[in-house]
């Protein structure tokens, strides 16, 4: 079957994304860079916030008869464009794998969703360990033959049991987590090591309903739609970029516990298309907000 | 064409919408009252809330052999079931046609979308007056045939002009409200008068974004998502009983001016979504919400 | 957690779904005779089809004090009610858990999502077996602890294996068939083994693009909208009763690769749904059409 | 009121729509030759058809301080990039007004909400004449003060009064052609005059239920949601390039009338879409299939 994209086959490719004050001749400049040491552009997106007047690009680019070394290519645009324009950048090689870890406390749907997607490979990422407040999920990350760590968290010990997981997190190298429902609030020490590379699903069409048992607010507030909301952790609870949202509609004959059903669907999709979007590097942020190349 | 419904052809029918305390027996007493006096049923609805123990139904039956007199019909209803179940109950005949007055300030949009409907016939509904606080849409409401008037309002003689505008929608027999964008907050006094008659549409999707600017806001909170929503007016502000709701995908792409112009779509179609729910008696209240039943 | 549903809990109830030619007093002659034998109604949705001239109704209720011994209730419902309005009616109690039978080919992501579904007791559901005409989702089913069976399939011995597969499929005692993208078109014979309990997850919009590659073929017609389908399985390809559809949006930017891609999200949740409708009794059927009181 | 964007404000741009097959250096090229002219990119988006090895871009820059003058910008352009490149390209400019005409048959709801957006400065666009096969929607044409003519077609004149439409359409000067449910197929002569520059809403979601009749058609197949669809006309009926599609869910309450109703909401903001992308000068056509740049 042709149908599981297979990331082994793509030639090498290395993605540039850019932020930076907008001025004339960014697009020229970066373009011409990667055309004179005859590299092929794949894809190239820009955009400009004609209000705040920055300037943001994603440039994809072939690297199989790129004349720079793949170990230089950083320093030279540095030197040849970046400095000139106070370009912030990024740089992602194609053949590089993520790590990724997964929080997850007891509700199994976003973690097989993710895992199922993993094991199918669709996407380009390695999960070394899983993390979780309980052991009910254990199970589930035996059978997918994951590690699987257990820190039970209780006010007391929160600050160090936290200290407890990044060590973890350092020893696994990981790059990104992904909290398929974790129920607890990350501190904001623990949140500064992984700033813009941790990504929440809220089950609610944020800013609505914020916080705890957002579909009880839901159902009592009348709403005919309800949503899911995916985005990276900030130190505000819920307030933090917003990466992907969907809705789906809702009616009276919805008491709570349906509401709840049908958000898991919602949850399942929106995470994991947040985690696609991630992996492929099509996300900048700004103030607050993200764009999204896609 | 036979594609625009004409509302004059239905042989005369009854809607009768209920609400009460939940008990066996409720669906056949009502069922059994319409049987036995030889009514046939075109439509049933009913919905129990498990939770808060209430019975809702809507029925319509068809009047043409009903054996019960029409101007008698809810005395025996009252007398024969209603009574011992202590229902609360409405009743709404084919062959009346409710009286709307539409309250509009500068934005004509929503404004044409709804006088379209009305001349094309898509509703049976008369609209014999506009109210403005502006004489912007005048031109509109005369090519439609329609009385406008103006009451320019300020925070010193809203009252005095509120007192006037009922005078007038007293005048002209109008049974319910649209605020099609109409840019002021009516107090409680004048919702007195029109309790769960007066539709607004508010451009968010609440309870996101309540009050002034809410695509300022939705921008400035980067959602992918933008919302419309179409309530009843109470005395708190954008917090009465959602009727409906909509969405429409959005992206950095889309700026303010952007979000006003897709926003707008939005709009009008909640609106006249909820206008067509109201004319056609399908809506419910209870405990600050809707029911439906569409 | 009690966000995930147990179906163990609830008190015992009995779904009733029937269609008859439309007539006066059906609704009364159901509800009064649940109601006489001290039945308490817990849902109750009825539709006619006013061109067609047919009625249908879906109504639950609670078996708890209900005066009629559960064997005898058919018996007594035909003799007092069904008969005299020429009803055709179906029975399930709440205290039966149906079996189900997956077909899958080589493609995980409907597998895994049906599965973990089944896992973490979202549906009321037995799952003994899961069939294929290939080895490659053996694991898959043995980490779920399910039999696996392998049928190779060639025009030659279609109809034999058939054979051998309804046997095996009349030895697990299986209610209902899921085709979780199996790749094979079932012959008339088998299809009528299991007439309207064959559920198919088609990978468009239908009746758009049925039969094969209809995402090659939505990318060539330059759609802006792809869809899944699930419908019930007749000896007609894909043109079986509608349970359930659902779209995505696309663009010039998506290939036929990542039409694919998203459509996986599309067919997982399209499934899934018709899955959960098929369980919870629905769904009736008639003239190729379905009715689903969701 | 800032809401409604005027249009007249804008300083000059100029969009320029480019599509060539794929070489290296393309963007470079492009961005080049506006920089070294000190043109200001206001938006670029390009696209490369990686199976095709096409490449296409829209790109729209500030002429303000631009150096070649307006008159010589598609000469040096020439001469300069699309020469070398085998460029197709099609520039506009900001401050020229489209001159659209409207063919209508009796259906009054795309017209309605076609001319008010019109009416309320949505669009940058003049609306000199409005053709009909009926006299009916000539008292519409006069509230908005648009001149009206009337073609009675049938099979026997239908290629003598198209050429006098198309005479007529020179008189007015039109650019483009909105088929506001105009029930009348074109033939290719006429077609001919008007390649790429006639838009048609059709009432369903195509290639489902293309032709007469297609809410009928939904209904028998018992699909669960039904759409409108934008297209290009071209000689084959129903089968020019896609611009724009939405849907809406529909279930076995809505029979035919109800689909219809529902559906006009559809039609009218598809339609409305699709006029605005053009006006916009953001679709591209290749091999039958739009790309449109949103």
């Amino acid at each position: 079957m042709a149908e599981i994209k297979n990331h082994k086959d793509k030639s090498q490719s290395v993605v540039l994304l850019i932020d930076c004050p907008d001025r004339k001749g960014l697009v020229a400049s970066v373009t011409e860079f990667i055309f004179k040491n005859n590299g092929n552009i794949i894809t190239l997106d820009q955009h400009i916030d004609a209000q705040k007047k920055v300037f943001f690009m994603r440039v994809e680019w072939d690297l199989e008869k790129f004349s720079i070394p793949r170990e230089k290519i950083g320093e030279y645009l540095q030197a040849l464009v970046a400095e000139k324009f106070k370009m912030k950048w990024r740089m992602y090689f194609s053949d590089e794998t993520p790590r990724m870890a997964i929080f997850v406390s007891k509700l199994p749907h976003c973690l097989f969703d993710v895992l199922s997607r993993f094991q199918s490979g669709e996407w380009n990422v390695e999960v070394p360990v899983i993390i979780s407040n309980h052991t009910d999920m254990e199970p589930v990350s035996k059978s997918f033959g994951i590690d699987y760590h257990v820190f039970q968290i209780n006010k007391d010990n929160k600050k160090k049991q936290e200290i407890e997981q990044i060590k973890l997190l350092k020893k696994y190298d990981i790059d990104f987590i992904v909290l398929a429902r974790y129920m607890q609030i990350l501190t904001e020490d623990f949140v500064s090591n992984y700033e813009n590379r941790i990504i929440n699903i809220h089950h609610s069409f944020l800013p609505a309903f914020p916080g705890a048992k957002p579909y009880h607010s839901a159902y009592e507030r009348g709403v005919k739609i309800i949503g899911a909301t995916s985005h990276y952790v900030t130190a505000e609870l819920d307030a933090g970029p917003i990466i992907e949202q969907d809705v789906v509609r809702v009616s009276h004959k919805d008491d709570v516990e349906n509401m709840v059903r049908r958000g898991r669907d919602l949850e399942k999709v929106v995470l994991s298309r947040a985690i696609t979007y991630h992996l492929e590097h099509k996300i900048l942020i700004h103030e607050n907000r993200t764009l999204v190349f896609h």
